[in-house]
């Protein structure tokens, strides 16, 4: 099944402890699309300026990308952000953002963006993620990702949002932020009930059934209403760039899941998902922006969810305990 | 394998956002006792002042746990601590720590206790681990804990008890701040080259062989020469009073390895250990003090180890990806 993906296609100045590039291709759909697309094919909708050029789009064409639905603004400008990460690469500074072309960004997607069966609604303003949802009312699996800015500015709706997708992505403190439950299981727990009960194509109730909050170095649990899931960040030396990770993943959980068009949501297919998604996420932290993904392989992908196997499993030969 | 351990009897005020307890007991070697003693018999080196009494020693001797090296001290005050934990329970702040009898301490062990193979040594003063480690040179397998303030004013004394240990068991923070390496594996890797090369009973080179980061509610990971592994944290949705949880967590750790005495130290073994570990830590957090592992059962540690391979394990069916 397609993937359609609406968010920020950008270009980053990033630092880090380990080296900075002063404008790199980025933004969120650019770094989920790569991902998505070694599963299925990826659309994406977001505006770009006039200093976005064909290079850039090549990046994306190159991995088989549609990007028909690039919108190019005349006169204006590529979204621009700007950001420096501390020593552990668990903070990061915001230093500059020039919203550019984002500014009054109105998604228009194409009879094809719409006949997607799986969407992505990477981060923007919760009401264009709402807007977007409903051009694909038959869509069978819609996430969304967030950020503490629009918690902040447009909580309502963002919940409005997150009632209207199947999963939601968040990073552990969002999810706290967002439901002001400390606990990662009782926040979860609140977004799982937010569906408003109205039917949908499948039958199902409207609302989401998968909550993934994202945990960064330690890597991620997936939560939904029968189970529970966590799966460690893949063990890497050198992080050289953090940017992008969450979208990644998103690219490599959405892509799996769109990969296996005749199978139900189930607990395997999800977690299936998950480890391919920190397969994901983990190389795109090697090297800076896309520099890394761009140049990935299939084998390379399979090779690190096999590791991910490893170095998660356990036997734990029964022991005679002591009552 | 019998184990020794050597560390802080306390009384533990705690308060966390789930209520408070005025005076219970704990401590290090207190909480690891109960832990391990589901695996092997435990005997416990540490001192009391005369408000100690039987009713806490009974604690102990219920789960088998030998207190003859416990050590009365005449006049003297038990180490009391008190804490308040924040709203999301991974903070805490020291409200009050009087040291009492703990100031001065100075193990004697016994010769039971030091006919041990398995040794713990809880977090105390660096050279007094020393001491300690070198009482039991025949040891097969000794661990260490330690904390912020021995790396802040003992690092070399501690740097010293570390290469004299088989186990480093640490909180990610602090592991990063003893190495002054922000990467988790850069860390584990440096404490795992510390060894001083003479040759021990085994025939091996002195120096930790496995390093442990503890990571919160995030889990815990296993670093070898050779290998990782990295467990969740069972996932609660009511974690009550986090005191001890890394103690308990190391007393299912070492009480899994000195229960299987002829097996090498392999990654299957160490894997089970960091099951139990895991396992016995959650039930730790989930009442005040010693409240839950005081009636906790065999039966539910192995069903608990069960879940945790359940929330763990992805089979990840093969998906034909797009080069």
């Amino acid at each position: 099944m397609p993937i359609t993906v609406v968010g920020s296609i950008a270009f980053d100045a990033v630092k880090t402890p380990f080296g900075e590039r002063e404008r790199m291709l980025g933004g969120a759909a650019v770094h989920f699309a790569l991902a998505a697309s070694f599963f299925q094919e990826v659309r994406v909708v977001g505006p770009v300026g006039e200093d976005f050029g064909e290079a850039e789009l090549d990046v994306l064409r190159r991995r088989g990308v549609d990007v028909s639905d690039v919108e190019r603004i005349p006169g204006g400008k590529t979204f621009f952000w700007r950001g420096e990460y501390g020593w552990d690469l668990n903070s990061r500074d915001t230093l500059d953002t020039q919203l550019g072309v984002f500014e009054g960004f109105q998604p228009k997607l194409s009879q094809r963006s719409r006949s997607s069966e799986v969407l992505f609604l990477a981060n923007i303003q919760p009401d264009l993620q709402r807007e977007v949802r409903a051009q694909l009312p038959d869509a069978r699996f819609v996430a969304l990702d967030s950020m503490n800015l629009w918690i902040d500015i447009a909580r309502d709706s963002l919940l409005s949002a997150i009632a209207s997708v199947d999963c939601v992505i968040l990073n552990d403190a969002e999810l706290r932020q967002l439901t002001g439950k400390p606990n990662l299981l009782t926040a979860a727990r609140e977004l799982l009930s937010l569906g408003d009960g109205s039917p949908q194509p499948g039958g199902r109730a409207r609302g989401p059934r998968v909550i993934v909050a994202k945990q960064g170095e330690y890597g991620e649990a997936l939560i939904t209403g029968e189970s529970f899931f966590a799966l460690p960040a893949y063990p890497l030396e050198t992080v050289i760039d953090p940017t992008g990770a969450g979208d990644s993943f998103a690219g490599g959980l959405l892509g799996y899941i769109a990969a296996h068009p005749s199978e139900k949501l189930s607990d395997e297919l999800l977690r299936g998902a998950m480890a391919h998604a920190t397969a994901l996420a983990s190389f795109n932290v090697e090297e800076f922006g896309t520099e890394r993904v761009e140049r990935l392989t299939a084998a390379e992908i399979a090779a690190r969810v096999e590791e991910l196997r490893a170095i998660t499993q356990f036997s734990g030969a029964p022991v005679e305990l002591r009552d």
